[in-house]
């Protein structure tokens, strides 16, 4: 074939590059499938393919041809050199449409485990630093401003189970994804005899998408993953908001082999693995959106723009995806946490007020008072120049309400502060005891479901290409 | 107060309007439920307070006060009038963070169930358009050009299933959004005793959103559900690229009342029900970016971005969602369908060649010889001014591929292609009735299903708003 | 007309009000030019169009029915009412098609003008904080670390800068944007004789769109405004990441009226006002992908994706820029700068020590060298525990570098560091004198350049409702 | 350095293998006029930096050494092992802050200036093919359906049209790119004497970026550039619509170099080339989001993300787009139009129906009445089974309006209707004649522009590289 120049150095050559470094082996998978297909309903020569298939893997990678198409044609021409019959039989009821979405599939399956065990790696180090610091005081803000005291471990805990939630979510992607195009041919599956159950099986699919139609026009699988991954990569941009105020502050230091210096400013130790990390969640943003751009306002049916030329984007959102959720682990496993710098915030400043305000209403049992009646006091104190620190119960009692000795400076003490709350999901040492019990469950299930989809993959896959005597005798 | 000019113009007042106008229940909700809670755990005067909520429904409307910040502290000053102590009672530990959040979700449930309702309204439609097309003959596009005959009802089967899948993400959506953050207060709990599950139970939710942090904090199904509108918008835009495509063929007629005309043009009949609704996926996907980018690189704690000011995207969103499902779905109600146009679309042209070359496949065994006779075949009747509807048998055995008498023919015959085209999943009558019958099922069980949430929150809300004979002896 | 209920609801109902609410001047406008180019071409009963269209505006707005298509066929029909004539004139050589594309540029032009005034109030309101800050010694972060002392002016300017790129951007849009599609009628013009150049001046364009085909279709001035104001956008979100974290240390502090507190915690005063623009910025970014949205993978041709269905999108971009903007405004105009704090910053740390080490290379000629001294002196200041105050000149040579007295001291001095970077566009008192003046001499002019169009647009605005005496007659 | 290996891999490794590959001439540039600023303003050793730099070249590319942080270290390096004196003085008021951002602008201006030649070679082929087609006949849509005839040489003007906008918009973005962050160091400038202004000019920069902080942390060049590409590919996807569409209809044919064909379905000849062109422009929409995410809520101030880590979906997204306007470039080079099959969806179908109102306007003064008649005239054809091609003068006269005999036959013919439409941008030939002759001028001068930028840049950079003798003594 005589291509276009442009065509050869725009499209043909890069697709061939890309799909030769990145999915040859799901190519041979589905191919051995649907050759093992065509053997079980007795499809003639489907012998011969089986076991060409099987024997092509040792002339891999071909030798690149730019006047072959792609990498279909490169292997069916590898496979009709050694096995004309087979390569002429391995072709009945099959079509690129199929096979790539095929491949596609089984590709994407394979990034999303290994997203979910980065993902489930960064959970397992917030919770094991959410445990050491669980007891670390800090100021939360709100609004951008200094709003509670908390602990460092609580704050952990509540972006863990921000990524509990996404794991569900790639679960349940997953749980979408895993479904077989194979056998639906161009679109209309084939007159051929076929039984899309069986090579759906071989590949490790729960199952055939049923409708052929659909099977090679889905992209909806993409769109779903840019979405989950933009969810997490959100959640994720949100707790790098925060590391990186606190390390702009010095409250948390990372270790040296994240650190990098300045060519001009000799005290430079820039925490830049976190910001590192904030750019990978954002071009993750913008890779799924050119994924939502591809499936946009074009034909649901058989076209390139969900199909072969979307494997580009994917790829650079998972990549993306996994380097920055390792960055964020990397940089989580050991930092210096300033906890004098840290509790300092919380022991200074108006923070503690609230539990002044709450203590209050338990006297009188009104909150509305209670609160105006703290708003008064720090105004006071404010203009005589002192700090809410120096508060005393007389202060409160000018304020019309009567509280026994000790009260205000008990109220004020962020440790107390934090031990009285004991709501459900609070920074108190027993709530804080029950959420990171039960967030070490649901860590623990999540591996263990990831653990067994993985072991069902590579048993289908030992299966896919387990010599059987029959074929050696062919 | 004193609020600047531009704050009250550009904040205050459009908040205001747009939580009385679509919020204000979920506020009372809110309200009445933790007033509940305040008394199951014996905080002094609670009693006043659920008494006083559930009085001040009668009172609603209230009046705008610009000098009020917003409408919980107009809530908070219009039960004071009527009930003071109620009034000071209702404020313990709770906080407009905890508040808002809950009644956000509220919203955003009650959004999703009447999507969940528009979207299987259309399943339900494109079923039964199915079943009526399911022998329509049609050609399929691929790559922009003829590839096969299939049916029209396969192809809206094929659609139908992309629906499915969607119907399942936005039920993975509903299940993640229905937990509740009443008694996160703050973002600490309180110091006060809540029961957090109880006040969750009474407005529905399947229980608190365990860490108190993470209550006030997360966003993640916002973007979510972004990302789930945005996979079923661009699901939809591609079967909008079709309908479109065909009605601009005369293949598919709107129904009158979703046609417009020209204001210079007098022939024109516009299927412009499909092109508004086209628009309004595009939009979706734009105001699901809005919130992506209000999620984006802000602080993991309480802020504005996924609180109030996400309401307006997020209402835009699901408006545009609904709307465009239902022009679409009255769009399908009843379409005129010209039959014989589309079926002589298939029986010309060369879209039945696949089913010559995979006769001649059967015949040879070799589906890659067969693929090339087939395409030299065409070659010649091409050069020799003929129409593939001419082939004889003869032309085929010239190119060296003996054939039974009558065998070009059949292979050629549209209906002949698609009777054959029995795989699973394919266009065929018996894989069609499988798949219908399929569809039907799952269709049923996720109306079932949404039907069994609705009757809970429905229960709920009926429970919650019960006067109790304690509450009216205060 | 007996319209869906859907088409009704969804469609023809929203888009008349909104027509109604934003757009009818410019309809008026559009028809009132119309008329009068009829009638200087001389086509029959154009006097009486032109007459009939002046008088239309006493009987605004017109009463909504549902059972008329739109705002314009209302219109018609008013106008029908008391002019038969005029109005089956008005008709000639005119179509929604063109009309409605030239009502939205009026009302984007419209939009675009306040938008400018906005931004160059805020520039206005940058230089003269920037002027007032000028001195205001402060330590400019990079990487998240304490980098180097420079002035609070010199960093504002900085924003100032991109703004004025920004304002730049905007007038491009405009030059692009004013050009009228009067004239293109359907899409083809007329064989009716018409005077493009003469409607397009009436209304205060630059010219006609020459190409009848692109008048209608093109939607490229939408989305070139939604890059303009993402651009902008985004460059604001930056700097308000800056002021939110200035404000959350206390270095600023926004005035009372845009200032929101608590209903929990008594101490709080949320900078409100800088977080909502940020929102408003967020939002401006999704509303501008809607009309990406909007234009991709559509025909080029007319349609309702980047006509009527654009302009919602739109006008809420224009809103929350306008808003985003004005509330950046309100912050700036007089907030409180902790000027001693923010000295401290720069007292303290290392941020001073580039100096050292360019002082050292002034002795050594070797910057490379002095680098590493000062990175030696620092680490062996740190392992003493003394801080890089208290470093001397005995320190440096005891590293190999002879220096004379007092050169430490110095090259320590924030005060120093600064007053020394007299480099062009730096911030010692010089260049900032010189920035400062450039800046104002730039607002100025683009603020003329505003001002001129402006006046040509209204210049135009009144000689097209100028009653003349002849019109009168009629 | 003992990086920790997530980062080596993650960041360092990819960060200067993207650098030596991309980035190596314009780092050199970049250190060659610095190199030459110091020598200007007398810095000692500066002339051995000049060397230095001159003769690094010849040891380039550097071998990779994965302990040196990045390609900036290496060189220096590298050249502190030929000429450490000149290594020493190099590093003179030098950052990686001003250098990389130095670096970035040059390669961006690289870039875009290859954007804009791809942009103007497709613009010459659109108005060759233009020319070529400017009598040939085609049904214009609207909404989706048939409305008038025009010329596709006509249509083509339109689409030429839109890019001659997105080459201003290029030239605007181009104009604010060009100036030079170099001399602002880490972001204060320095203690040292600089000449930014020569240095600027010595890479043929319009000047240097006055502020200095602003020099460091801008990255609206990038948003920019997203943005008007944005526009750009949204604008060519509304053409590859109706190309795929036409060619989908047979319309129009690709050259065979640009055709793919079917594994399976031996008829298939796929316009593949226009197809992969629609998902370059898909792609680069998401690439330019990832630019506005990068730049969204971060400091403004120098960090990484809208540097370093920009660097790659700036890449992808000139890639794509260059692409994409190649291969439709290529596509338009030389298609098959089969005219006949175009005039006849001109000359069948009721497309000419609004040339007969216009006429009967013309006749009666009263256009609004015409369309009725039209109208009338048009359903009651079809209710008698006749086409619109066999209506009389008298089907009219019976509807009321008088005509002259041959009235009906002339108003119904495609060829008149175009003939008629005279408009100015209209498709009648003298309208034509006049629009072909202002593109091909505006294109000439675009051009013209173009060249010579690149004559300066080519010739800044011829003058950088030149050995003085001065030099060659040192």
């Amino acid at each position: 074939m005589n291509w276009h120049p442009v065509y050869l150095k725009a499209v043909l050559g890069p697709d061939y590059a890309y799909a030769q470094t990145h999915l040859l082996p799901f190519f041979l998978a589905a191919l051995k499938a649907h050759s093992l297909g065509l053997l079980s309903v007795g499809t003639p020569h489907a012998q011969q393919a089986v076991t060409g298939v099987q024997a092509l893997r040792e002339f891999m990678p071909p030798a690149y041809d730019p006047g072959v198409e792609d990498l279909f044609f490169t292997l069916d021409r590898e496979l009709s050199r050694h096995s004309p019959v087979g390569a002429g039989a391995l072709r009945t009821a099959l079509s690129r449409n199929d096979l790539d979405m095929t491949v596609y599939r089984l590709s994407a399956r394979s990034h999303l485990m290994r997203a979910l065990d980065d993902l489930c790696l960064l959970r397992r180090t917030l919770l094991a630093l959410a445990t050491r610091e669980r007891a670390t005081l800090m100021v939360a803000h709100s609004h951008h401003q200094p709003a509670q005291p908390t602990t460092f471990g609580h704050y952990l805990l509540a972006v863990e189970s921000a990524l509990s939630r996404d794991t569900a979510r790639l679960h349940g992607a997953l749980e979408r994804l895993n479904f077989c195009p194979l056998g639906a041919v161009a679109m209309t599956g084939s007159s051929h005899p076929l039984d899309r159950a069986y090579t759906a099986e071989l590949l490790g699919f729960s199952g055939p998408i049923e409708n052929t139609f659909d099977a090679v026009s889905a992209g909806d699988w993409q769109t779903e993953l840019g979405g989950v991954l933009s969810t997490c990569a959100v959640n994720l941009s949100r707790a790098l908001y925060d590391l990186l105020n606190w390390a702009a502050q010095g409250l948390l230091t990372l270790a040296d082999g994240l650190v990098q210096g300045s060519s001009v400013m000799p005290q430079k130790r820039n925490p830049v693995a976190l910001e590192h990390a904030r750019t990978r969640f954002s071009k993750v943003l913008g890779y799924a959106q050119a994924l939502t751009f591809s499936n946009h306002n074009v034909p649901y049916g058989d076209i390139n723009d969900p199909g072969t030329d979307a494997q580009e984007p994917l790829w650079l959102m998972w990549q993306d995806f996994s380097q920055g959720v390792q960055l964020l682990n990397a940089s989580l496993e050991h930092p210096v946490i300033d906890r004098e710098h840290w509790r300092g915030t919380a022991e200074h400043g108006d923070t503690t007020l609230t539990e002044l305000a709450d203590t209050l209403a338990r006297q009188t049992g009104d909150f509305r008072q209670a609160h105006a009646v703290a708003q008064a006091l720090l105004k006071k104190l404010h203009e005589s120049g002192r700090t809410l620190q120096q508060a005393t119960d007389d202060d409160v009692r000018a304020l019309g309400v009567e509280v026994p000795g000790g009260t205000v400076a008990a109220a004020l003490n962020p440790d107390v502060f934090v031990q009285r709350r004991t709501t459900l999901g609070g920074p108190a040492p027993e709530p804080m005891r029950v959420q990171l019990e039960q967030a070490e469950l649901r860590l623990r299930e999540d591996m263990q479901q990831q653990a067994s989809w993985q072991a069902d993959f590579d048993a289908a896959h030992k299966r896919l290409w387990a010599d059987s005597p029959a074929l050696e005798l062919t």
